[in-house]
């Protein structure tokens, strides 16, 4: 019998379709390639001409867009928003419109072209984390900008346009809608239990078990019980925070772990899918608060999403998450 | 300079990002196969056995599950829910769950292999609209139902199976959340101004011109202020109804032309793309009410769409809706 199961932060039910119940290999989709192009890299060292200058680098002694770096960070050369500029907020009857104003940068990973994220040393991938909270923390001081997406797409069944590994940030006027639902669900939880709902989440899913694909002292991974897509799987920082920026060095050094660990397993269970992951975290101008608890979801592209599901808010999920988590949790990393 | 745009009804802020402007031709997509596979098909006449057996067929003189039908309605032969049982709500800890108790239904358009539905006569199509307000009417009995959802997914990409044209329709036992929203906000509009926000809408889209595609006695065609999508295109009704199976015969006779027509001309335009056409209604049990205001919604597949837009309810849609409303508005059927 085909289960519905309600999301208990987003109230989203899902269908958890048993009758149709999908593993690993059952699932046709692009895998990565192995091996890259060859194709000619803006992101690769030596073209840093090629991109708009960087706004932070990791490097030693070399200069500014200058080859030696770690990590570089660039606007997008083909923002989706702009940085300079008024919002001009108006009116024309019903509808209301600003400027696109905001920022999209590129978080190039590695200098190193060959490696993907997983071939990354826990260091690198922890500098990633770094640049991704050094950032958010610049951004905040622009007044207009109300919250920044941090995310990555992998693979270009899952979005991405170039194979050189990167991260993205855009950070916007306005708090996205589903983001901002999700905020004010976490406090209506609040105000009825004063626990956050998050904080409930992880111990009721450390205790039950079957959801849980990796524990450590600062995180914990899990297939979220009303997951929308097969292999859905969250990190949770066990200790309450509201954003991202706020975690601490220890915290980040265990994520980055914990976030090569859990994309290996999807790596070696999937082999090699597209997936985009995504930082939830607060508004950007908004205080530390004890209802919001910020994370990280990455969702496999495995199934074809039918359009109706934009429209309806409504998922069809094969895959149990007991199952997915069980197949990660097994998945030896050798 | 980019520009984000705020959706009337659902308060859905999107980007319609003008400095990538993309025009028809700039998509690199699947078309549809021009010419069937000549693959064995299950909704083919004589093959009536096949499926599971017809709880809806209009036909002359032939008896039920056997040839002569020109159009038919089974249950899915692989449904994601089932219409026997209990609901058996029941929680657990924070989590809450019920039996995936409902109808999945095929509806085949026509017997006819080898036409799409713009290649059916307006007559057919009409059947076809009949056919979904019979099927509502019928399922409406069921209490444990409170939503329909009618739509149909046309080519792979955009979720189709099985090439022999049909649509499908899911009912539920819960609205789903983005129905559920889009009908409280209209509501709360309601209560604002005593007057229905897509009635409002349709007035100021007439009067602008700018993005209306078509427009007749009973309905108008528009691409929405704030499409999420490129070439989104919109069928509202313009006399007030909530629910779609008020629809009077006039009403269903109108819009088979118009459906035909807004097909057509995506197709022409866009060379035959995949898509996903959802019928937005007011809940089953529901009486008809004056704030909310069904309508067709229809959604080309043309670009990726990241994973996180499902995570942020965020959108990045590279063609003004003002363009794609010219280029189908221009587009002769000849």
């Amino acid at each position: 019998m085909p289960e519905l199961r309600k999301d208990p932060v987003t109230d989203r039910w899902v269908i958890i379709a048993t009758e149709r119940a999908r593993r690993p290999g059952d699932f046709a989709r692009e895998s990565l390639p192995e091996k890259p192009s060859g194709r000619y890299c803006p992101f690769c060292p030596g073209h840093e001409s090629k991109t708009p200058p960087e706004v932070l680098a990791y490097r030693e002694g070399s200069g500014r867009n200058q080859p030696g770096w770690s990590l570089r960070v660039v606007p997008n050369k083909f923002p989706v928003l702009e940085i300079e500029g008024e919002l001009e907020r108006e009116g024309d009857g019903l509808f209301d419109r600003m400027q696109g104003i905001g920022a999209h940068e590129v978080v190039i990973e590695t200098p190193d072209h060959a490696l993907s994220i997983t071939e990354l040393s826990d260091h690198a991938i922890e500098k990633v984390l770094w640049a991704f909270r050094d950032r958010v923390c610049d951004l905040k001081n622009d007044r207009r900008l109300r919250y920044v997406l941090l995310f990555k797409n992998q693979g270009e069944a899952a979005g991405a346009t170039l194979e050189h590994t990167h991260s993205q940030l855009i950070a916007l006027p306005v708090v996205p809608k589903r983001v901002q639902e999700e905020i004010e669900s976490a406090e209506r939880y609040f105000d009825f239990k004063e626990r956050c709902v998050f904080c409930d989440l992880i111990r009721q899913e450390i205790r039950a078990g079957a959801r849980v694909v990796t524990e450590t002292d600062h995180f914990v991974v899990i297939a979220p019980y009303a997951s929308r897509f097969p292999f859905e799987t969250w990190i949770l920082p066990r200790h309450h925070r509201s954003h991202f920026e706020d975690a601490d060095a220890h915290q980040l050094k265990n994520l980055a772990w914990v976030l090569k660990s859990t994309l290996k397993k999807l790596e070696k269970v999937l082999e090699r899918p597209p997936y985009n992951l995504i930082v939830h975290t607060g508004p950007l101008q908004e205080a530390a608060n004890d209802h919001y608890h910020w994370h990280i979801e990455i969702i496999p592209k495995l199934t074809r999403v039918a359009g109706f599901e934009w429209g309806t808010g409504f998922y069809i999920n094969p895959t149990p998450p007991e199952e997915a988590a069980k197949f990660l949790r097994d998945a030896g990393l050798g």
